[in-house]
């Protein structure tokens, strides 16, 4: 018996991946699908304008939309838990709403920072789903809100993880951005085309501060966040999914290439996360050339789920700088989410 | 009455530049082309494959092609200058031999650290010319070598030079360099489409040293390299011209963003480089948007020829953060050597 | 004493162009810039989002914008000919209110095809402004609407105008058509990176009937159509700017590649259009090399207003192949209704 | 128990794509990895600058690669079949070499228009491979060649195979085609970034000659190549895979566009083929939308073997127009090669 999700948000990017990778997903049975109330009454066929390189799965095509509102959800069908690939300005209150009955999981950046909501990458920091607890006592709640960072966080955060055992203290980076990290239809073809964009709305605050709640200490009832400083510069280039980063670290107590090779080798998470069917074989992989990772020959390792990194060098001001990379919209989006969902059910969340 | 000068290595990307922009030179008339031995005896327009959008200059087309040597340079006409814009790996003893006789500005790498030769940019370190005179002594020659910078070096370093009054210690910065800086054929188009490359082969190196020298100090007969410390990592992007810097500075003395905005908006470098011909308006142009400098939009700022920053902000790890822009093939190369050129006639150098 | 003309439209991505290339004309200066509700009564450097590489004109900066309306235009000054820039869907009646009293250059697609309304390429059949007075008469209207054809047209039609005594009977062809062309935000850069569109809205009805219009004979009272048979295949390609065309044509009398080479070098139009302002050297070049003409090199041709023509080649199935290039922003859009307004002085319509 | 078989130029673009899709073959396997003598002796994953985004399957990298000759290919092992992706200036030769003792299955252009050798798409004229026992009786040798056409006319032709029972009698088409199909390095990025080339060497050639013997009739002992007429021009646009192309056709007996699009519906190929490991579900794909196929979203169809069409429509001059879309390292080179050794095996000529 699979569960059934229901995805909130279905026509977006975003969606369209979700129902690509739960195409033939061993625990999660696509069975609801919901869309602004323009869309609803029709099938997902018809109104979803499907921008991905897969077919739309047939099971999806004669779908009913509904609008996104839990009580169109309910009476549809039985629902165990949502995926919320929501825009960021509707998404606040329609999950809060949702969140009365039914587990969220969430890419909306709309309650990743509130203090009773885990923020979650399942390889980095598993523990902070006890915050699920406090949020149902809180709220008074029968279901939750989980969250998904923004997709730059995600590979960044991967990678800091192991750096943590090493004294991380500072982090800077520049990230170069593909065009699906902005939605559809997004970047205008005539911004980019011989060009580079070097903003991106929220994107630096959000590269600044996700990751110290991410990789802080769960201490009962909240989250202590770290203290590491990061600092970010974001630019947008002419390139359809993978972000690169150019990141510099210092580290306190272990410096040398080596050791931090070593570290980004040997990180595999906790085992419980290795064990689910989402999770790549490793996390982090290590590329040797000396000019990878690269978006378009490397985004798609171990299935998107993996985040590459190289490059990896001794540094004039901190103590390395390395380039890391992440396909966007399956490890910085709808694969992370159905990996947090995965691990919710392990851990009898669901 | 103007110079004659030669310029070597005319048909590559350089070359062509060089040729494009002293088409009305006030002061330089170009009489002398060389390429290799295969091109030489034909004339210009049949053995340069022309890859600039303006048209090839008519007198030029019938110029009859010299090799590169002393001897056949001097052969067909007397040169007062020789523009290099060699090849690297073979640069450096034909400069030296042209230096014999013959003042050269070279925009290859051979000689840029040599310790007697000058690496200038006219308004960051025009009294660095001064080296000529140790030169000319040291080697018994009478002309001499005198080089430009790295085009990705040059615009970084008139952003900085501004600053070196606010006490500039450190500098950090990620480049998205363009398609033409690698000359042509340069990049195949299949590594770069849908893609970004994290790695220029020794480029982050000459972006660490070259500033160290041209923001050091004459004294008297050799420079003393700036103390600041520089670290670089380099990006190649899908995009035609244009250098895209993300750049973090910290500064001793004054760290707000209203110093440096004030500090970058009235740089002018010395009055005697701002009157020189190919001298643009104000080297340095602070632009306002949010979302500027862009390289499609501003690269052709002052005829390509002034460094575009903007984004000027407050940094958590840094002083400040700033995107800074520069045209690749003016302002880092063509286009600078010429306004070299016209420093070292103004200062009776030719 | 210059004429004062309105722009109507004028925060386009064809009403930038219009400002741009007007900055410095000898006989026309831009009064008024209109645009929709939301804009008017703001100036129109704080309203537009300026596209273009060159910096949007010091005067314009400070023009308070109007509504698009003949009483708001009327109120502001006295306009004695407005250049519509205004889209597709508005452009209809709002062109015939300001007809009543003003002169009106239209490049939108609204009265194209109206039976008294001229569709001029000014090379190609100025003689066709006589239907001016046609409309007059029939609308009793003081003003006159004259229009522009749609980008692509522009291109080909100049390209077969010389054909026509030849003997020329069937064209089919193949455009790759500029992102540009669809406006702003136009294209998805989603949707144009890494692919190609094989399909623009409307494109191929239009390039199959108007250039039979423009291709036709003045009757006295009304154009009687060429009875040329033309067919078309719409691609759009990720290019900035420049739609390229592979044209096959069907010659009746005089078939070699010589001869069609000779047409093409000799073509002129009337001599009363070469002396105008905006007019080209020549309305097409012709190009030897066997892979041009090519749009990034080549658009920019005679400020963008000739349309380059090359690979003329023999064919088996038709006469003759060929690729046509145009500046669709300029040849095909505001530099074309430029050329048409100087037209309009020369003969005395404004 | 499988066929070992040998890819002659393992290294290039085409040898690095049969190594991919043979990867888990069920009846061939890799066993000879050949290129030039400086790569010989080396272990491939040394030599090879690997290309795709998938992964260097593990098997070949320890592989000793062995030069391109016939002596140093037996010495390693027995070959049952080679795969010739030589480049078209060294295979003519080579080739010959090979074929003296084993079958050769060529992508190179060398013997293509041989009159005994065939030219194969199996879906259209599989019945050609009688040419084999021609060429061994005229040649005197036990193995054999046996080609597959260029990349673009393989697409053309498989929507051409259903129309000649409408009575196809003429095509023209223009070509958009990618960048992989001009090979690594291929393009020069600084040649194709914002543009567009009209010309491909050789290109417009392959398209107009090679279809006539693929759609000839063996008549016994040669090939009697079919009369209908091509005209083809050729793009090379900016697109990392899938070539499309525009295409005209006079059908003489049906020309309705319900027949047209019936005939692609219903085309097969012979039954024999379609259940061969490497045959697509359909060799030809129908799409319904009005802007489709484009390669992004379509070139993988069926991994890659089917041949999209679309935009099937009425035309003014020809009967009908249509778009059509191949992968052309897929389809176009080495998925082709790989179903046409299945039917040589299954037909008995290994």
């Amino acid at each position: 018996m699979k569960y059934d999700v229901a995805i909130l948000g279905a026509t977006g990017a975003v969606g369209q991946r979700y129902i690509e990778l739960l195409e033939d997903h061993p625990w999660f049975d696509v069975g609801v699908l919901t869309a602004s109330e323009r869309s609803a009454k029709n099938r997902y066929g018809e109104v979803c304008d499907w921008k991905l390189s897969s077919e739309m799965p047939e099971k999806v095509k004669n779908l009913e939309v509904v609008s996104t509102s839990l009580k169109d959800v309910k009476r549809t069908d039985q629902v165990d838990l949502a995926f919320s690939a929501l825009p960021g300005d509707v998404a606040g209150p329609v999950e809060d709403e949702f969140a009365e009955n039914i587990p969220v999981v969430s890419k909306a950046s709309a309650h990743r920072m509130d203090a009773d909501v885990p923020l979650i990458i399942p390889e980095v920091n598993p523990e902070h789903l006890e915050l699920i607890e406090v949020q149902k006592e809180n709220k008074e709640r029968n279901g939750f809100i989980s969250t998904d960072p923004n997709c730059s966080t995600i590979q960044l955060t991967i990678s800091l993880k192991p750096l943590m055992e090493l004294g991380l203290s500072e982090v800077a980076l520049t990230t170069l951005q593909a065009l699906s990290g902005a939605g559809y239809p997004g970047v205008a073809s005539l911004d980019i085309v011989d060009n580079v964009i070097p903003y991106i709305s929220g994107e630096e605050h959000k590269l600044e501060s996700e990751p110290l709640k991410i990789l802080g200490d769960f201490e009962g009832d909240h989250i202590e966040e770290s203290d590491i400083d990061i600092s970010a510069s974001c630019n947008r280039v002419d390139l359809k999914d993978g972000h690169l980063e150019s990141v510099w670290v210092d580290l306190e107590d272990e410096k040398s290439v080596d050791r931090v090779l070593e570290t980004f080798e040997t990180f595999e998470g906790p085992q419980k996360i290795s064990r689910l069917p989402s999770a790549p074989e490793r996390p982090l992989e290590v590329m040797d050339e000396k000019d990878r990772p690269q978006p378009r020959l490397d985004r798609n390792t171990n299935e998107g789920m993996s985040v590459c990194v190289g490059r990896v060098r001794d540094d004039p001001i901190f103590s390395i700088k390395y380039s890391c990379l992440g396909h966007n919209t399956i490890r910085g989006a709808a694969g992370s989410g159905i990996l947090h969902a995965e691990l919710l059910e392990k851990e009898d969340y669901i």
